[in-house]
């Protein structure tokens, strides 16, 4: 037991800041340097936290985006109040999504990106949204420790949002998270997200710039990407070209080049652009953030970038008012013993929709 | 006042297939045989209708559609019973969703394949769902005039779905319709639509096939052709490729072929199919005919024919649910006066669109 206090219920912590680590020895608590659990220290007030946001301090930044994470009654609240007071002095950043495949090498991308970016005086916070986690409950993106030297900078911070729950679950916590990482002067978001469900256009709707990472194929290098994602890209970066791929890359360019000629741009007046990157030997990578600095301020000049950030916030409003109509609807005692009869009954064709929606809605208003 | 007499209210017509018409002269009704409009007879029974419909009694089928289209309270429940009663013997067709932009040739390719089926034995309906008519007022499809040929025939039926209302109303009035052609004997039933808002989507749920109708252009054919729709197509056919659009339809053709290698197909199995037609000259209707039925065929046999009607179904239910309880919100008397208020804080962002919903939650359930 050295280094180790039995536990002792009066022990708080000397200041705001103070944490202390505990063990669990055969159901005892004891203080201890090595542990790896926390006690909680007594939570921070609202003006705490909104006061260690202003002053870039992670630990309460993790902590407040942890708050909102929380489903409980007391956290929503606090959780409220905190995002309140940080909207009356938001921060300003560029927010850039980026999403590829498992494989594509998005995370060395990142990380040769946000190192760079953290050289020229940036502060760049990582977001990940993994889909995958809440399906088959292994993660795709993995955590952190895959961007190493990128966590262990002090003007950078990586963290991975929860994928429970709703889609809108997960858009709310990540969207309230990046107000959150702005108020912490991070400007340059990152949120990344791997080609699952319906994880694309969610990031698209919060994001600014879309970043489409690949890697050269066999030619028919679209196959396997999901409808319409090349056409949410603002740029696509055929990744890992190097090597012997550098010719296959730059093939898959052209191609792209040429097939892009056939879709609409995600963004009014750009033209979405295609480069190739090196992560490893971190090649084409100031290319690709000069092409993001373009996008800026074009569509800072047009307009487009402030018209779509308002609209992004009304898309938002609106997707959570279905969201939350649709959750308190399909909850219902009544509807949730009817809705599977009902779907029988239609697939056997034995009853119109029309006529099952008036059913479902008969027993919901009751 | 030569074959007309002045309006009497015991007029009764004969028998129930008897319509006479009228003619209104300054204020007065009177009976006439050249008078434009009708009389409403005593409305048929829903047995009536029913057995009108297995009769392949156009009329009738005509009346049963109005029923459906009405939103009338009493309406509403004759269209559930006829509805209900054609369901235990639907009827069998294939369901061919067809898109292309104002003045690529729907109507005329329509009528040359219509004209050619009908040689060959089968029955058509033409639905026309012209979402231009309720933004602009007027329609860009125009009226059934179009297909004067098609028209005079015995066995085809031609009618203009509404697009007032929600899309989810057109979509519910298209749906069923399509139930009571279906019922009333027609195998083929084409929906008709243009490039407009949503229209696309909502018929590509309602139909087995599609096929997106276009003109040879300057090279980038894509071009204008709104995001995703080629994505949605089973088949795209290259029309007016006659006299000096030949050559240009034929590079049309090989570029579409080339850009739908970078697209996932719209159906399961099947290589999305690309044809040049001539709705003047007539040719390409036949090979255009037996690629729908290569499709039938073989999705019938995959089984994947069957799985998208039932999930049509079912989606369809999942969306008018999602309307049904959108359209209930946002009348809300206490929703409707603080939405305008919120969506501007939004937009200027004082406030997060979150915070917005929980407001509009609160009053909503108030």
């Amino acid at each position: 037991m050295n280094k180790q206090q039995r536990y002792n219920p009066d022990w708080q912590p000397k200041d705001a800041g103070e944490e202390f680590a505990v063990k669990v020895v055969k159901g005892e608590v004891y203080k201890s340097s090595n542990a790896q659990r926390y006690i909680p220290k007594n939570e921070e007030s609202v003006d705490e936290i909104v006061s260690g946001i202003r002053a870039k301090n992670r630990n309460i930044l993790a902590k407040a985006i942890t708050t909102i994470e929380s489903s409980s009654e007391k956290h929503r609240a606090k959780a409220r109040a905190i995002l309140e007071s940080v909207l009356n002095n938001p921060g300003e950043s560029i927010r850039i999504g980026i999403t590829g495949m498992p494989g594509a090498g998005k995370s060395t991308l990142i990380e040769s990106l946000g190192l760079k970016l953290i050289q020229n005086g940036h502060r760049i916070a990582v977001l990940t949204i993994d889909p995958s986690s809440s399906i088959s409950k292994g993660s795709i993106l993995g955590d952190k420790t895959r961007m190493e030297k990128l966590s262990r900078e002090e003007n950078a911070f990586i963290r991975p949002s929860p994928s429970s729950g709703t889609l809108g679950g997960v858009a709310r916590k990540t969207r309230e998270t990046i107000t959150l990482c702005e108020a912490a002067g991070f400007d340059v978001i990152i949120i990344e997200t791997v080609g699952v469900g319906q994880s694309e256009i969610t990031v698209r709707s919060m994001v600014d710039f879309f970043l489409l990472v690949l890697i050269p194929g066999a030619g028919d290098e679209l196959q396997g990407i999901k409808k319409g994602v090349v056409e949410l890209a603002d740029a696509i970066a055929i990744n890992k070209a190097d090597g012997e791929n550098e010719k296959k890359a730059n093939i898959a360019k052209a191609d792209y080049s040429n097939a892009l000629h056939y879709l609409m741009p995600a963004t009014k007046g750009w033209e979405t652009k295609v480069s190739t990157t090196s992560a490893i030997y971190e090649t084409g990578i100031e290319e690709l953030w000069n092409v993001i600095l373009e996008f800026e301020r074009l569509t800072k000049d047009t307009g487009v970038f402030y018209h779509r950030r308002k609209q992004q916030a009304v898309d938002w409003m609106n997707r959570m008012v279905e969201d939350v109509l649709k959750e308190s609807f399909f909850a219902n005692k009544s509807v949730k013993d009817l809705l599977p009869i009902l779907k029988n009954q239609i697939q056997e064709g034995k009853i119109l929709p029309t006529v099952a929606v008036e059913k479902l809605m008969e027993v919901y208003r009751k």
